[in-house]
């Protein structure tokens, strides 16, 4: 009885931590919002500030109408389950056996709002209102649910790689040869959603951006070549405040993705797996945004030209270091976490100013941040994280220890080294890793490519020319962002210099 | 020992859970805070902010004065209570057997402070500040408080109804009669406060607003009719800042509702009780979004007239949902909170229009958030939610079952049907739900009311009309919002589009 | 096994528990981002911004690198301990053994960068980013992290003082003759950091302001005397919003600095800790303000002046309060931090004043609220908390309950009072606090001066003059905070009063 009582508590104590980690990654929809509403030029704020927290609650209802259904729709029956698409709960009907379904059920839609989010700071200034709401529904709804399900449901074919191969291999001692492991199959490795989440979001905000074409006076024709006009945001304040909710909000984002504080029937250093991720987000986020402020520094100073210490580059490294670490934090060393997110700052920036000399109009640089930092995440884990190839031993020193592997066998000297096979677990790891990262990219690719292709074509996409010149605000929204009747007051001011 | 250790350290657990939602509704007076800022207009935004930083600092001493032991005052020994209004506590004086005394009293005082700081939205931009001390001490420290002690303190006259028949009814087998259930009576169902925090705030800013009188400006004659002019606020962006915070807050403001996390000496699954109750809270806010922009919409369709978007409107639906949904998030399904939360965001616009007709100012529709949203929830919980008449068995089915309960009491055959009654305890339910609002808004109208009376007949309540009309930031405040000198910069900046 | 199971839980709670406090005092450093951004103008936004996130993310990578290892890197084997400096640890190598090492080492880095950051706005608008990134670095890396080990590691001169008479003295009853209690030393009572952190940083902002000198057009000569003007901030709402994050996160940073919720083996209330904290830090707080807000009317009309009622005092009050409630709040009476936060609040109010009539400019009051706060947290703490002189039995009163002492004894009467001595314990915890108090003045000082002083010699220290009166963010950012050509829109607005 009171041992019961205890698992009881120790549940609902893990759906306190889902809570509360779920609040503070909710409160990051509000960090979007900001880092785009001062991005964007103040004729079109409440556009993007509408559409923001309508991600944030339209979203809800198409997470509890279908998403969660089909991203974790047949866990009850494993034996049962689709590997492709979940497909049960929808409006939550028949989840009654479903462990701590409302907690589970919060702390994911966070998760499907981010993805969606991600993509309006890319169609920025210039997107109807009526295809936001059909892109935003589709991506909640479908896009990010089937793609979570792939490699969150535990059910999903990234879970297990079907690849006979793509498993651990041991020596077996019957056979004197070696075996797969059935056990110990590679599964895809994403903690909290490097690809899932931010490739997923940023492959969906280059397709906007690139069906969208650029905003009107983005670029010049000069001579024959194009040159990009820097169309600044109204707001560097309102940004920041954006970036600084972002960098707090990604604590609980990739630290909640354990999932659980605390464990009934075995020891398991929940607390330490949560505070191991968090510190190396923090640093590989700080790493993230150092290198990418000294990348943008450097190549000025070579160049010769003016170099400047830019805030919204130093936010946007830190973002795309945070988004690289969401691959591997819980299993790495700080030092990995360091360098993997300093190699996405740099990603950042580069993947930003390639974008803009191929003509693409990303007003927040979206797909550089989520996309970049994300594919660093998913290819560099396998490469630096504890299980990643630069940790485990090499061929060389596998043969070394072979002997070992003979002696545990028990069977008579001398050690048969004509045997020995490598394992190249870890390189299998980093491929599966690819696999996934390259199917997940073309699938968000191209459905919300052809949803952005198919609004083009039917000329839902983009708002009338004028209207993009004047201002979204007013002729959509009625509702400057700054209305010109409420500034200012009637008195004098004392003057200072 | 090791069990006592355990007791200890789950109630530590439960003082930590209420103390994290706490800080985080906490936060929520800092989104009432920014919603107004932005909703006024930049001669007053000074004005606004440091009333709302004083509702939350000096509600704080209030609190701690007379507030918590006017509604929490009698807790030691229920035999002794009053039923109407606590009586000890005073400056925490003589707390020591009030287990977690602090962590209750913290988390009770940020919704105090939420009762008050909803009324500085209605009376925005004409209140004297003498007359804001007044009316927020008098919330604060005696009106809210009385109202919690009704319905919240275990010991008010809300929580079991007085009413002999407002009990469950039961068949007695010896009597072979109906008798009512002294263990169930009815309780006023209020989990989070539809109707003690959002009724009395929101009857309360009516009270303001209408003593007050409309804003210099606000109503026009035209032909002897009333035109209404829209006064806009400064920013929008300040006000969806607000709006962000106060809607990811909800999620505290109703999960930690439930008070406890975990449980000692029984199976209790805290954890669901806190998780549905936020999502629950989440799918009816949006919903109230989502409906109440819907509406702003179809209205002028039908009639032929422009239609927006309006961002302003969306945020004060969804707060309208979520305040619905605090009287029975607990319990019911996600698709009742979808239903109630979409009402009340219809209602917030019905109301909100209403009161501009017929000549009210409140500018930021406190009352038509805060009340229409409060009252829905109040009175469509014992509807719709787990415990209401729709989910009930109605009396033909009681009618239907009467066998069952005949078999039960192992009396002979056959069943008298003639012995049957009705219970119609969900009626009643709702019932006493009716009359709680009623009271409540009585009371919490009459005081506050009274009080803005004799402000008004003493003329203290609003400023002169020249103050107004140039704002009161620099005439009161010494600080314009703004500062004139402090703006701009020496340098040209590169221009674009 | 199961209580194995039960103690690593509780491990992770405790683990959970750091990380969510982390977390919102995390947050607190956007709270001094924008009470600073505010208070700049708009020239210099953008500068004191990225400021701020560096002081977030690059302190990060600093406390890793060496801040940790400098503050608590020698816990493992206290007998080898430095009661100067810590030695291990960095870049985490060699931390295996220490237990919750990732949950500390981010609960004790948000600190550190509170430290750092508190220096930003007494050098704002006119500091080279060179020199920021030197005396930054350094106090993250160095001199904070050597106070934290004096006070808060267990194994500083601090923790236990060194006088031999700063102990316990008790009567032995063999001897018949007073001891000192060596297992009751007198430890610095600084619980959540007036002296460690806040008087750190107030200091080293004063050294900043003093040896920066104040801004091109602060201070005019007139006729001989100087003459302060007001070089108002740009936003009094940005600056309200990072007040209000502060307000909120400073919940965490002192009810979070309990270091535990739950405890393994014993019985300890931490819940109730960390709740008196909280309470005890919100009353104080808020006392703060009002008294602040309260003097800053009082004088005026003394004086017969205008008075104005400035939010921003009111913040400043706020945050003098909460920061002279660090030293301690987790052991004293409501009522005692209502005086203490009362003090505190009227002396940044004074302080402020005075460093302003001798020259000194410090755009946001740092020194006054940090230093201020924090002097009056370690020097009141220890006459008014529960173990302070004015709570302590008298040497009166420890006379006359001498008699019962004796009979503990059991020996024989008549009591020889000629024996007794008075224990002086709690005044010498007050002299030990104020040791304490400085020697970290004249540590974090001296040091943090030095580096001012041959920033100063070198002229690296602050910008050129031209730069100064246009701006920083242009020429040294290349972002204005606000650009020009982002404002506006096309369309009339529907106009108003």
């Amino acid at each position: 009885e009171l041992h019961e009582i205890q698992e009881s508590n120790d549940n609902s104590i893990n759906q306190f931590f889902l809570i509360v980690m779920g609040v503070l990654v909710m409160f990051m929809q509000s960090g979007f919002a900001f880092l785009e509403a001062g991005s964007v030029r103040q004729k079109n704020v409440v556009n993007i500030l509408i559409k923001n927290i309508l991600d944030c609650l339209k979203g809800a209802i198409i997470w509890w109408a279908c998403g969660f259904a089909f991203a974790y729709g047949d866990l009850d029956i494993p034996s049962a389950a689709n590997k492709f698409i979940g497909h049960k709960y929808f409006f939550t009907q028949g989840w009654e056996d479903f462990e701590n379904f409302h907690a589970n059920w919060f702390f994911q839609y966070v998760f499907a709002a981010t993805a969606a989010t991600i993509v309006s700071g890319a169609v920025a200034e210039r997107t109807q209102f009526g295809s936001y709401v059909i892109y935003s529904t589709f991506i909640t709804g479908f896009v990010y649910p089937v793609v979570a399900h792939w490699a969150w449901s535990g059910t999903g074919w990234l879970t297990s790689s079907p690849i006979p191969s793509f498993r651990r291999k041991v020596f077996d001692c019957e056979s004197l040869s070696y075996k797969f492991d059935d056990d110990d199959v590679i599964a895809f490795a994403d903690f909290a959603g490097s690809a899932v989440v931010h490739c997923t979001g940023g492959i969906a905000a280059l397709m906007g951006a690139f069906f969208l074409g650029p905003r009107v006076g983005k670029y010049e024709r000069v001579g024959g070549k194009r040159v990009s006009k820097q169309l600044a945001g109204h707001s560097v304040p309102l940004a920041a405040l954006g970036g600084f909710i972002l960098f707090v909000g990604f604590m609980a984002f990739n630290g909640g993705s354990a999932l659980a504080i605390v464990s009934s029937g075995e020891i398991v250093d929940n607390g330490q797996a949560v505070a191991s991720a968090i510190m190396n987000t923090l640093v590989g986020g700080a790493s993230g945004a150092v290198f990418c402020l000294g990348l943008s520094i450097l190549v000025p100073v070579i160049k010769g030209e003016d170099h400047y210490w830019s805030l919204l580059t130093t936010i946007n490294g830190g973002l795309g270091g945070m988004a690289s670490l969401c691959a591997g934090c819980n299993d790495m060393t700080t030092g990995a976490a360091f360098g993997i997110g300093g190699i996405a700052g740099m990603t950042v920036y580069w993947v930003g100013n390639a974008l803009d000399r191929i003509g693409i109009d990303d007003p927040i640089d979206a797909f550089a941040v989520h996309f970049g930092g994300g594919v660093c995440g998913i290819l560099l884990a396998p490469l630096f994280a504890n299980f990643g190839i630069a940790r485990q031993p090499s061929c060389g020193v596998q043969k070394d220890a072979f002997g070992e592997v003979w002696a545990a066998c028990n069977v008579a000297e001398p050690v048969d080294m004509e045997l020995f096979e490598c394992d190249y677990y870890a390189y299998k790891q980093f491929a599966w890793n690819l696999i996934g990262l390259i199917v997940i990219t073309l699938w968000s690719g191209s459905l919300v490519g052809g949803v952005f292709a198919v609004l083009k074509a039917t000329k839902l996409l983009r708002v009338e020319e004028e209207i993009e010149i004047r201002g979204l605000d007013i002729k959509k929204h009625g509702e400057p962002g700054y209305p010109l009747a409420a500034q200012g007051h009637g008195w004098e001011e004392r003057s200072s210099s």
